[in-house]
């Protein structure tokens, strides 16, 4: 097994179960159980600034990311991650596929959602030399225009045994939420763990499409970043007679101490 | 008993404890322990706009705020926390004076920092009402100028047990915190339990002022505010070399789920 396997204590995973996603549920086929899940400080801060990685969480938090990542079919990021971060999108719970596990068993396939095409993926990507080592799934990417076979991102994927998808965007070359959701789900995902980053996050947590969320997993650790980070703060929320009100409140709130840090599991209560 | 006195479970309070004021140090008899706490969203925010009061925690998170006034012989709030909210800033958990209890004892002493003398303070504020009722101390307010005995809040101030104190500021217009603890201290306020707004705690976190801090207790609620409310985001730090780095990290963390909020406490691990 290779070094960098981790694993997750039996008793903190049957806390997180109840907000997993079930088992293929065949009255909902076609569409795939949403996780939002991220780490943040206590300034709500993901990373210092966009280009940088930020170690936030301890290792217990990052084995549960990667207990998450086995209990999901894909793992979906924005292309301002995939640039700035390079990644491994795999899963490293003792017991998947390349982890003392059986062929690629359990590892989640990566999402990237890049609609304009900014991410130049290439053979010295983390993601794809997982692939290629039998460690990870090859990644899809969801773009706006077809990328040709001649493009040296698209020999990249393939190779990798990745995808490129195309989805049409809004007039702000944004795809619609519920477009990405669908097309992972007639495509056999059935259950989405989005991992960020900023601004991923807080558009699924907007008014709009936090109804597609089935819940919520949040690592908060003590650390306070400063301003000019990239902060998971949602578009405000008014009511009709345009008083500002809260953006919404979790119910079936759980609270798990782990390590240094807290994760907290929810289900969105608003629609 | 007034119906609105709270009570605060002793399994609860004894996780707390180790992070309270020890009963007076004789060594260090002038400079108080200073406690900063505050109750934010999951998006860092304090209310929904400076001049909203937000109800963000539960009804165990407000007794646990009651538990520590109760511990400290000051709260302190900022002038526009004061403008804003018109807060109580008396303790309300069983036992104390007014509240079950003999005389005062228990109640913390509000102190106000208002350099500008903006709060216009009066007898329809509540402190004031509280204070007249037996049921809290009368607040210090902390300015830059003398008020002379024929301003209407010098009368309202004293008649309730007040006092108004002067301290120099520098060319912002803001006292040196050091001043501030050192002029409480040596008042015989042994213990400080700072509560808020935005600004100040804003800056008790920065690196200039962290030292002074012994412990923080922040309680998280499971709701996001959205952009463009009171945020807690302190000032970004850099090192030598310019680079960003994370403004500070707690230590001694022990976080304590409470209804449906989180209570994180720890202290400043860093100068
Ligand atoms: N702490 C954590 O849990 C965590 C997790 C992940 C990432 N991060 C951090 O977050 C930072 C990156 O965050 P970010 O906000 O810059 O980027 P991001 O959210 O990862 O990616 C944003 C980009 O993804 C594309 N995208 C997102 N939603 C889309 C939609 N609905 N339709 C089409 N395209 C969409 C857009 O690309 P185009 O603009 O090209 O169209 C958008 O600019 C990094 O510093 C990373 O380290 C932290
Ligand atoms: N959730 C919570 O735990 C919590 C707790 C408290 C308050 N709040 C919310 O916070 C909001 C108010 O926050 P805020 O940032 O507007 O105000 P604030 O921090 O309460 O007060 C800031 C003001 O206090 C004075 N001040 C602060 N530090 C000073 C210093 N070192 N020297 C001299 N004066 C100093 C200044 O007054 P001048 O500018 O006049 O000099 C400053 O503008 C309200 O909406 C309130 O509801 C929330």
């Amino acid at each position: 097994m290779p070094r960098n396997t981790l694993s997750f204590p039996s008793t903190s995973a049957t806390q997180i179960e109840p907000y997993l996603p079930e088992p293929r549920d065949l009255a909902r086929p076609l569409y795939p159980h949403v996780t939002l899940t991220y780490a943040t400080s206590l300034d709500a801060n993901l990373s210092l600034s966009p280009g940088v990685q930020t170690a936030l969480s301890g290792p217990q938090s990052k084995a549960m990311t990667h207990f998450l990542r086995s209990k999901h079919a894909a793992i979906l990021i924005g292309a301002g991650t995939a640039i700035a971060d390079d990644p491994s999108l795999n899963c490293r719970i003792e017991g998947v596929g390349g982890y003392g596990g059986p062929g690629l068993n359990g590892q989640p396939r990566p999402v990237v959602l890049d609609a304009k095409g900014r991410w130049k993926v290439n053979e010295d990507n983390k993601v794809i030399k997982l692939a290629k080592e039998g460690r990870g799934l090859g990644p899809w990417v969801i773009g706006a225009q077809d990328t040709p076979p001649e493009d040296g991102r698209y020999k990249a994927l393939t190779e990798a045994g990745g995808l490129y998808i195309t989805l049409p965007t809004d007039s702000r070359g944004r795809f619609d939420w519920g477009d990405i959701f669908n097309i992972l789900g007639t495509n056999g995902l059935f259950s989405v763990m989005v991992e960020g980053g900023g601004v991923v996050i807080n558009e699924l947590l907007s008014p709009r499409y936090i109804g597609l969320v089935d819940s919520v997993i949040v690592t908060i650790a003590p650390v306070w970043l400063g301003k000019d980070g990239v902060q998971v703060c949602p578009e405000e929320r008014r009511n009709e007679g345009g008083v500002k009100m809260s953006v919404g409140r979790l119910k079936d709130v759980r609270w798990l101490p782990l390590g240094e840090d807290v994760v907290l599991c929810g289900r969105p209560g608003w629609q």
